[in-house]
């Protein structure tokens, strides 16, 4: 008697989360020092000062009506000009305020997107492995998601899969670097080659192929990368964005959808992506944090600390002999599974108190995916366990 | 080439919007005194000073990662415990904070239901005057929304209208009191009445049909009246509330859904609440103002001037000559039309420099709204020109 969908996508619970209420339960068994919690992308480093010192400023000094009241549903004028000069100064561009959407955070950015384009029938096109959520966003459009999968070794988007997946369906491609789950950035190569395959059948098909850009993790890059623009490399491309992870601000619930007007019907497209906001209930971004959000968008948490677990997870569990992709920025490091069975690796793990997540729910069986936006010296206590953990599989057994 | 229902929604400026928009132009060309905008229901009145003080307390001593990290999808524990304990105080129930969802305001509560709710073919009954967005979030959902006819003196919900209107494919009938637009609270009369359709067609269909009611107006409320608690007087009453109007907040959006679990399948209806939650983007509730409504859900912002503007609205607006309906909540007052097309009385009013919105919109023809959620003094250098406003048509012409 309720939505056959909803009923089910509200009783499953996702992998990670089942992961982390077993993490909890098992704290309280055996001692939360002896549980070691990989499952969650929770930013582990505090926001900038500056951000509970502008929230208390304004909370101080503005009028309080007016400081809480409703702003305009693409978000406050001057809180979204202030971040198209920040994209400005950063990325050489002239965006104004006007092709900014502020959103409830980047999954919110996303479900507009995805239910202002979707015609009947259209498909987007997502590369493994990905974020599980991106499929009950684009189903819930309307839309249909088509999976490719990625260069087996490096995990980049592999753009002969894109030639392969893409057709007259295809509305748009996501787009997620630095990648959740796999801390992989795309190449400049790699996008440019994704870029030319789109324009390619764009051309061919006679309409435009969007790519959304999903980038709660561009701040987030370590020594030797860089996210390079993708507005400046493919001319219909979307950018989804959340203060997320770069200001640790997961639970405020701020972000926003940029649609450069270079782009293919841009005034539609931001028209329809508005309308989606509507119909979906989000009246506007959270007024306090969009004031915030324009004071501090030029500032991120101290990532060094991400970097710094980073490369300590990676030289220990690579002395021990674990295949791991080289973490390029985000917070997620990607290893081999010991056994073909990501779902058994995972569940072995567990005998050993590491809790990691399965990469199946990501497209991507034969990995599970470590978040270290954890304490540092939490890892330096699991690594006995990834020690035992391997042994265990030398053993040939152990159950 | 994108979503034509969402390019109408975000295309199509609301009645509302155009007359809000229009009054800030025509400010800049006769002067802002001289616009006598009725036109929104923004919060004219500060929050309670608590407000800021704990929100400044909270980003002041917490652990501002744990303050601003994600919480369960539906609200953080202690939050929803603290405002269960609140309307237990208050309506002598026993709810816990398991039947609560924390939400992005009422409009992503009303949202999370409908999607919730609906399965292909159901329809919702809606009666007239109504909040025009629940037409866009029902038909979001994939249902249709049925509109009956209130009593026309009174506005009152009407009971016979009701049984006529619900049939098998009703999912849900939505209340709204204190309404907007009208400003009328439903009696116990009315509401029982109400209820008695609803449990009679439910047992004769075979299948529960939910009230829906929607509270954002809960706590304005004037002297002598006084708004029954629905779950009390219907078993299968779902609850949307929001803290916008209460807490004077409403740019800042919390609000939450209750399925008591007296409702008929609740732990079906919650998850299927939650499940919409999800598929819809809404990640969490804002984290900061969780914790801000548990500490001040038992405080209102200073009411009693919306009640001094309704008072000195209705007695001057009956000395000139015209008819409304008492307001008895809310900021609400509708008032007849001095012709029947409310449109044009509505662009007459403009020539007055009165933005009165059209009952149209509402599915009230012959009516407009008034929101006197504005400064008291604005009202009383407007009366005159009610006054002229009336005049003309007496003189039967003026254009």
């Amino acid at each position: 008697m309720v939505s056959e969908r909803m009923l089910g996508l509200g009783t499953a619970r996702s992998v990670i989360r089942e992961l982390f209420e077993y993490g909890k339960q098992r704290a309280a068994e055996v001692g939360a020092e002896n549980v070691f919690d990989f499952s969650i992308g929770n930013p582990s480093v505090p926001p900038p000062p500056q951000v509970d010192e502008e929230a208390v400023r304004l909370l101080q000094t503005e009028n309080s009506t007016l400081l809480h009241g409703y702003t305009s549903a693409q978000g406050d004028a001057g809180v979204r000009q202030a971040i198209a000069d920040n994209l400005n100064r950063r990325f050489g561009c002239r965006y104004t305020g006007d092709e900014l959407y502020l959103t409830v955070g980047a999954a919110a950015a996303l479900c507009c997107c995805f239910h202002g384009l979707a015609c009947p029938g259209d498909e987007f096109v997502v590369s493994a492995p990905y974020f599980p959520e991106y499929k009950v966003f684009i189903e819930g459009s309307g839309a249909a998601m088509r999976l490719i999968q990625p260069d087996p070794d490096t995990l980049q988007l592999d753009p002969a899969a894109l030639a392969a997946a893409v057709s007259p369906r295809t509305k748009g491609v996501v787009v997620n670097s630095p990648n959740n789950p796999s801390g992989v950035i795309y190449t400049l190569d790699t996008l440019k080659a994704a870029a030319a395959v789109l324009e390619e059948k764009s051309r061919e098909y006679g309409h435009p192929i969007y790519l959304i850009s999903d980038e709660p993790y561009r701040e987030i890059v370590f020594e030797g990368y860089s996210v390079p623009w993708l507005p400046g490399l493919y001319r219909d491309t979307i950018v989804c964005y959340s203060f997320s992870k770069s200001l640790s601000l997961p639970g405020e619930r701020i972000g926003y959808v940029l649609v450069p007007t270079q782009a293919a019907d841009s005034g539609q497209v931001y028209a329809a992506v508005a309308g989606a906001g509507r119909s979906l209930g989000y009246v506007n971004a959270p007024s306090l944090f969009q004031r915030v959000a324009a004071r501090c968008c030029g500032l991120t948490s101290d990532t060094s600390i991400y970097e710094r677990n980073a490369g300590l997870l990676v030289s220990s569990l690579r002395e021990l002999g674990y295949t791991c992709v080289q973490p390029q920025g985000a917070f997620y490091l990607f290893l081999k599974t010991l056994e073909a069975d990501d779902l058994a690796f995972s569940e072995r793990a567990k005998e050993f108190n590491l809790l990691l997540v399965p990469g199946s729910g990501f497209g991507a069986p034969g990995w599970v995916r470590l978040a270290f936006c954890v304490q540092t010296e939490m890892i330096q206590r699991a690594i006995p366990k990834f020690k035992e953990l391997a042994q265990s599989y030398r053993e040939g057994g152990a159950d």
